[in-house]
């Protein structure tokens, strides 16, 4: 079958691989989209980075490079072995169910796993697109039962694969350490208005936040927040602390989510946080986080840091998504593709054009292009 | 009247300097002894940090260099102005009462000091001995009366100064994010055995926390832990994340409380961390402070810091240790001296022969010197 496959910096071949081999517990899925994510393009300018060599192939999929891409992904239920398996929510799969895929890979045997049920930190994490054991950027894919959320079969799958995204964003309000009933009151300063960024937003509006703001630099993401964002800021143009000090008498915002990942908005973040503000990291660096001690320490500000999602986010992700609670985010779609054109017209564009793209989907079936 | 005052880097001179005059709420208070702390050393060795200069006189105190050095100390009241006044417990104070000193400066106005009720962090904060307006090492300061703690008649004052160290230490607890009764069974390595160091690990045991780890190089100070540390750690011989897990069934320690501010101990304790483990910076930075996301994020951290103490954490370290709570904290005090050699016998000690050295106390009385 065709599958997209990394092989190192810049190099993303479209393959024709054997089909995959179910192994026990797992299911096939004949997939219909699959989204480009930032960290995808992270491992395509700078990688193998989370990817595995051949010196550390991973320790769940057993794989190495070349590995299929994409991790977010959705599709129907090609086939159920004998016997018969359940899905996430505990029904039983059958063939032709719509299908969204949780694509973590954990051992769910360790402490984090088991004791802290949080499957996200387990000690051998990993992704099915990035870590070996399939993908989403391929026909077809092994995945196991119980990551699987089956879904309405009216569902349109046009937009699901966003629920991957959407779960990465609510996790940085279920870390938050700020409980889920004092969201509504808080004001939110969002750092950088790309997929997670807007993941972040939607997810804020689920929780009540009126209070949102924006920093974020390029001017068709800047067109695409309005609406969804209370105030969308350039930090090109504008002192973003000053702005948000302005908005909230003078105090600075109750929280800053860092979706941008580099120095001088995290900078610009850290001066707008109000006094024991909480700061929240979700996204991924390629430079060093330096704190800045004169706001950190003299503030007594709060840091976290977020690493994708749970199993309970995902859940609640789903949910809410079928229940048209992110209506909205399909807006972040700037471009749909066919997976033979993934290098042209999915990373190339996505470096080259960067103001022109929020997330870029692709399938492996044509038809679905119109 | 004499005092050691602080007029740039390596440069404290003993000069004769007016009586301070009382403003208005203060009381006048005959010194006994005062300690030297980390952050005067760092002034002594890269300032004017915090000190403020003619550029930026301090916003309350209106003064710059040359000031006063020394906020830990003690005395007792020489004058109260005529219609009396009353001490931070709201007690009459009078004419030779034992006294500790709050020495911090704030506007008791802003949002911080007043919603917040976080003095600590008021915009205007400042520290009576860095800040102008008087300080420790004299003969005499004035003192806002509800800063001053008065002491029992029979208390001894020879160790008093050390309730400033320990309500530092005390922050790092009551600000931590874990309750107080959620205390006793973490597992919590410490940063660097000095002063602040020492002043942790005894409110950890005063919070009944049992397994105190500790990294500290220097052999003076390892051997000043034992008995009060579970374990001491020497950073240059063992791998202390290492130690850490073997020492908690292979998961890392809770709490980590950086009392060092250098790079190498805090990647030592965010590798020792266990998975949603809590780091907490108390130490003062001279160096980047940049965070390793290898563990921050695919642990999922939370990073906090605190700014000295407020109101309560000093009122409280007060009553614990008039009740006896810090007994074996005046094992930290490793020399005591005469303000006129505060150069010599104080900070170019610290400065030669850290390893020699803890905390040094100073008087402007040379008979209390036996």
């Amino acid at each position: 079958m065709k599958a997209a496959r990394f092989y190192g910096q810049g190099d993303v071949r479209i393959d024709d691989i054997p089909e995959p081999k179910l192994k026990e517990g797992q299911v096939l899925v004949e997939i219909e989209w699959g989204g480009i994510c930032g960290s995808d393009l992270h491992e395509y300018l700078k990688g193998p980075l989370v990817i595995p060599t051949e010196q550390r192939p991973h320790p769940i999929s057993g794989e190495s490079l070349p590995v299929v891409l994409c991790h977010e992904f959705c599709g129907r239920i090609a086939s159920v072995p004998a016997g018969g398996l359940k899905g996430a929510g505990g029904e039983e799969l059958r063939e032709g169910m719509k299908v969204m895929v949780d694509p973590r890979l954990n051992c769910r045997s360790c402490n984090a796993c088991v004791e802290m049920r949080s499957t996200n930190i387990c000690g051998s994490w990993g992704f099915l697109g990035l870590s070996g054991g399939g993908g989403g950027f391929a026909e077809r894919s092994a995945v196991r039962a119980d990551m699987l959320y089956s879904l309405p079969d009216d569902m349109d799958l046009t937009n699901v694969a966003l629920i991957e995204p959407l779960a990465v964003g609510r996790r940085a309000i279920t870390q938050s350490g700020i409980p889920a009933d004092g969201w509504a009151d808080k004001s939110v300063l969002v750092l950088g208005g790309g997929p997670i960024g807007v993941a972040v937003l939607h997810n804020l509006k689920a929780f009540g936040v009126t209070k949102m703001y924006v920093s974020e630099p390029t001017t068709l993401r800047q067109e695409q927040l309005q609406g969804l964002a209370t105030q969308v800021f350039s930090p090109m143009k504008v002192k973003v602390a000053e702005e948000c000090r302005k908005l909230t008498d003078g105090l600075g915002v109750d929280v800053v989510i860092d979706c941008a990942g580099v120095g001088p908005a995290m900078r610009d973040g850290m001066d707008a946080l109000r006094r024991k503000g909480t700061y929240i990291n979700v996204a991924g660096w390629e430079t060093p986080f330096e704190l800045p001690m004169q706001f950190s320490m003299f503030k007594e500000l709060v840091v976290r840091f977020t690493m994708a999602y749970d199993d309970a986010d995902f859940a609640d992700t789903v949910k809410d998504f079928v229940a048209g609670k992110y209506k909205g985010a399909e807006k972040m779609v700037t471009s749909r593709i066919a997976i033979e054109d993934i290098k042209e017209e999915g990373f190339e564009q996505l470096v080259k054009h960067k103001d022109k793209h929020v997330k870029i989907l692709a399938t492996p079936k044509k038809e679905l292009l119109v």
